[in-house]
């Protein structure tokens, strides 16, 4: 049964096969699992179209709104009101991996063709929906699509969106021929069920198959840049010198260090990351002048992310004092930490049950679609695990068998949602 | 006087004038000295065209051995052995400035000139020379010419070597028209003089016109690879990783304190810089799976270079375990600290006294041509003030006065030098 889903991820995985000259860096590893497909890509365009021939194929009427989301929907037996939604996206990452969202669309597809199978009569609507742009790797900010659909952005804000090559999300739907010309809407849509892979290790290090997620972490960055002294490294006595990466490096150690102090203290799920940091000029016999960072502080709980961020930024004070140093910071708006539905929640346990999968309840460290839907709808997410805990990069895997056991539950799961008499 | 010496070197700090779109970072100060005329480039071919025009001028005649090293020669009245040697070299580094090298080759070329004009009878013979490829920015090694002049690289060796576009030294000597026929010997020289801008900010923090170097520091060089575990920064918890750029920023530090607790419990001219860092993959939310960085470290005193080295790999084999991360290291050949002779030092100090300029005797931080030329000559160098200690930037600038100063010095040297009996 897992053979149709497995030949569409197969088959889609080869869109925008991550070449092997661009990844060097994995050499240890196969990297003929990565994918390149950003939204409004040739690719991303290839997996579209892909998609909505198998909406089609499975009797799904499909619709395209504004900003390229898409819906593909079967007819409820007893109303066409209060859908069940679900879905994820299908853009990606640059070198990311195959599993990363297009699971939750060709999930869902899946699930639909399993029910049809089995004559099985859902009473409410049902929807599979794509969304546009979820990945921050050619448009921002992430999570674009969704953040249409729950009006946190408008349409026009939207589609004059710039990517890196400097094409508005406007031109790339055209491109693609994914300008829609309704308005998307939730208005009519009750629960949304997301199936992701957990990109995190969890899961595959404790050997549980599905993961039932109850929170999504917050997200604050921090974006700073040093400013020191450019000098010579041989000619400049150490006592005259301003080193930004002397700075930076008192910042990285501090974010670690307090970020690993709030796991053990408080038995938060805090993570803080420097995870980019570009020096200038950046020659080894020089005095760095300037260093560009960017923090990632998340948690559950929104009092320990802005905690970390704001003890940061007191540190920074510090050491642009104890250097010499000036240092600026950017502060991208914050995504506030989101809890799921608990019907939903309950419903994946029940469902996962009725199935015989074993589940562990988790938070997500990662950001998904599914937390601007839970703002209009009742929302839950199903993991399963990523090998290694891999992701957003061409080694990312999943086992068929997780693959299968998410597809199971999911199915259940919709059964059981689509079946709940409407209020 | 030096209105002769102005023009040479305004004329030549227009070849390879480093745009403005180039040099953004420097926003905030006037780019319109900086020069990119890398060895082997059409204008390191331009400023090397117009040196040769201006000795011919001057009477000398002129030479090109087989690695494109110049010499212009005037002979002496009482000897034609054992000759007075002076001069610097043309290339430059990508963005740098319009003193460093070309300073000590144009004022060489005047030193003859004011000598000429009064008429001045050199006993032994005065040769200006200018070193190939000193900076490291299209050859390595650094000092490539001067490394032939005293046997450390053969003639062959350093013709092989290629750029960083992939063409050999041979080529780019054969298309500037400098690959000249002749083996360059220095057995009939007997005392080099080298002027060169100080590079540091010493001599321009205390107002003196003049420093005399006595030794030029040892350079060791770490280039190190720290190998961790790229992970999503969201969903991995921090017990969970092995973050390269958290164990880099422990190296930082490291480097960082003991070079300033070795200048000040020993008093030593310690100097260790992280100056270059890059990171993999790079991006805001994700876990740094790799980091190379490039560390500099140089004393005038041996022990304390090698002790500060060899002390950072230890600290690499703690930090390797501390954060679970592999570090490899690259060692490039050391260049080991060099005295210069005790007779040129004096001689200059002499000599300053005697056209009235204050000098400081002091160390180089900086690597230059003298210290291969140490090894077979009797050598000595004359560095005058960098405004703010700024080199290889466009901002480096040296006040005229302050040229003049070093030429009137280096003159009365020279002069000094020639009169010296031949033993």
């Amino acid at each position: 049964m897992v053979d149709r889903l497995k030949e569409d991820l197969i088959e889609t995985g080869s869109f925008g096969r991550t070449p092997l000259k661009r990844i060097e860096r994995y050499e240890q590893l196969d990297p003929q699992k990565g994918v390149t497909r950003p939204a409004g890509t040739e690719e991303n365009r290839k997996i579209r179209d892909y998609a909505v021939g198998r909406m089609k194929e499975t009797g799904l009427s499909v619709k395209i709104d504004k900003v390229g989301n898409i819906f593909g929907r079967k007819e409820g037996s007893k109303t066409n009101k209060g859908s069940v939604m679900s879905g994820s996206h299908l853009d990606s990452v640059i070198n990311g991996g195959m599993f990363d969202g297009s699971l939750g669309v060709f999930g869902a597809i899946e699930a639909v063709r399993r029910m049809d199978d089995e004559s099985f009569d859902n009473e409410r609507p049902l929807e599979v929906v794509v969304f546009t742009a979820e990945e921050g790797s050619a448009f921002s900010p992430i999570l674009l699509g969704s953040s249409v659909l729950v009006d946190k952005l408008s349409v026009d804000e939207a589609l004059n969106r710039k990517n890196t090559r400097g094409q508005t999300l406007e031109e790339v739907l055209e491109n693609m021929g994914y300008k829609g010309d309704f308005e998307g809407s939730l208005d009519d849509v009750e629960y949304m069920v997301e199936t992701h892979i957990e990109q995190g290790p969890v899961l595959y290090r404790e050997k549980i198959p599905i993961g039932i997620v109850e929170n999504i972490s917050g997200v604050a960055w921090v974006m700073a840049t040093i400013l020191g002294e450019e000098n010579h490294a041989g000619t400049t006595p150490m006592r005259m010198r301003k080193d930004a990466l002397v700075a930076a490096s008192d910042i990285i150690s501090f974010v670690n260090k307090r970020a690993n102090e709030m796991v053990k203290e408080l038995g938060a799920s805090t993570v803080g990351t420097v995870g980019k940091l570009n020096v200038f000029p950046n020659g080894t016999n020089i005095v760095p002048g300037k260093v560009e960072m960017g923090i990632d502080i998340r948690d559950v709980v929104q009092k320990n992310m802005e905690g970390l961020k704001n003890e940061t930024l007191k540190a920074m004070k510090d050491i642009e004092k104890k250097y010499g140093v000036d240092i600026s910071t950017e502060l991208p708006p914050m995504h506030i930490p989101v809890k799921l539905s608990d019907e939903v929640v309950n419903m994946i346990d029940n469902s996962a049950r009725q199935v015989g999968v074993m589940t562990k309840r988790m938070n997500s460290g990662a950001g998904h679609d599914s937390q601007n839907m839970a703002e209009k709808v009742k929302t839950g997410m199903i993991f399963v695990p990523s090998v290694n805990g891999i992701s957003h990069a061409p080694l990312e895997w999943t086992n068929w068998e997780d693959i299968e056991n998410g597809v199971k539950v999911l199915t259940q799961t919709l059964k059981n949602l689509s079946r709940i008499a409407k209020r």
